[in-house]
């Protein structure tokens, strides 16, 4: 998006153009055995919506994989500024689909409370099995933040979005997708994974522009994706999440260095 | 948190000490007349979880005020690791707490759909009317990263938090919260506000450290704080907030020059 700006610096204020990162809400909705459920709105940067909503749902445990979907869609009713702005998924009726789950917050029951460890427990039930996965060189692991900007197609212009990248243990970029939000970046990363059926990723790296949290290592997690890496700090959830789940977490890439949070033994 | 990293390099590989920014989950409870409701669930750095608390449910629109605040507390049962991650919010009776709006994100409706528009709609209903406001200064303005910064405790040793502070017109820092999430630490400071019936701060500047999402300005907002600016740059929904709430919003705070996307009025 376009946007008229007021720059102002010590040289007085001036009109110049600027271009937007666009954040538009998207509603995330579910049909199982006829019924349609709304699972989540969430603001995002409008395309791959479809994976988007899939990526979503796998990652928060609704769906399995590309066997529980029927069709995806957007909504055909409602005025033309909604249209592209609702996604709904269509799962078999055979999907284990629990609509109860939808009214908590997933990473969390009455039952077992609310601490990091509570949610660690909560996320290895859908995690895919650890595997030794792949080795990847230090040159190779500083080069990703390049070659993840490199493989960006907007972030130059507006300098307002997240990307995540999905890398061979060569370091060769096979996706990248971008986001306002960048669990929503790895989701649509997840999403595209999910619907060529190419999951669990066990031989592949995950690469993000921002910090590592905790939601981001959980979603790598179920995808079977078993190094991550981020261009600055993860949180401690996210090393605790990474050390458990035998995932290898990478910090602060850059200039040639990096720091290695949990299973060094994948960096060569 | 303190970790050990394994530092890599040109150098080779050596075991270092780092940092860790913290991430629990916080549970957030409301109780009114005598029924308790979970609201969410959210990630975030410990720390002034009440205000986090209190300022969520205000800026969500779930309580106008302190007067709506019978009490806040720690949730006194369940096992050591949790007793710090379960906030509960005890409204008074008169509290006009509407349980039925927890079911769907409150930025949309059935009835108004998904899309920009109607969450602008959605948040204009909760805002503080738009006010004048101060005038700030070019030299102020683009100091307020910088003193943001030095009034950040936990910056420089992880890298990792966001945070928000609260100035008055003269560049003043009032108040300076940080957490792993950015819409966190804006709670964070809304919810203090809230604390000391300080509502609506009208004659204030909100800094973030990062980038301006529409949630930033929505928070904002509601707080009634009328000029909001960050380090990073806005989305188009904040952009487009800001000019429909009458709030100046700057981006690109850096180095003497700013951005401003709308209301440059107050900016002199």
């Amino acid at each position: 998006m376009r946007a008229g700006v007021t720059a102002v610096s010590a040289d007085g204020a001036r009109a110049v153009r600027d271009t937007l990162v666009t954040e538009e809400p998207c509603e995330i909705s579910v049909t199982h055995r006829g019924v349609e459920h709304t699972v989540a709105v969430t603001m995002r940067t409008p395309g791959n919506d479809f994976e988007l909503a899939v990526g979503f749902l796998f990652t928060e445990g609704m769906l399995r994989g590309t066997r529980d979907i029927a069709k995806v869609s957007y909504c055909a009713s409602g005025p033309p500024e909604q249209l592209y702005n609702q996604v709904t998924v269509e799962l078999t009726d055979g999907a284990p689909f629990d609509a109860t789950k939808m009214s908590r917050n997933v990473y969390t029951t009455s039952s077992c409370g609310v601490c990091g460890k509570a949610s660690l427990d909560a996320v290895r039930v859908s995690c895919s099995p650890a595997t030794p996965g792949p080795s990847v060189s230090r040159e190779v692991l500083t080069s990703l933040p390049g070659r993840l900007r490199q493989g960006q197609q907007v972030f130059e212009t507006t300098g307002g979005l997240h990307a995540a990248g999905l890398f061979d243990s060569a370091g060769e970029l096979e996706l990248v997708r971008e986001d306002v939000g960048r669990h929503n970046a790895v989701d649509k990363v997840a999403g595209r994974l999910v619907m060529d059926d190419a999951l669990p990723a066990a031989e592949k790296i995950l690469q993000v522009s921002g910090r590592a949290s905790f939601e981001i290592v959980q979603k790598a997690a179920v995808a079977g994706i078993p190094i991550v890496s981020a261009v600055s700090a993860p949180s401690s959830l996210a090393v605790e999440a990474a050390e458990r789940f035998g995932m290898t977490l990478v910090g602060f890439v850059r200039d040639g260095r990096a720091n290695v949070y949990s299973h060094a033994e994948r960096v060569s």
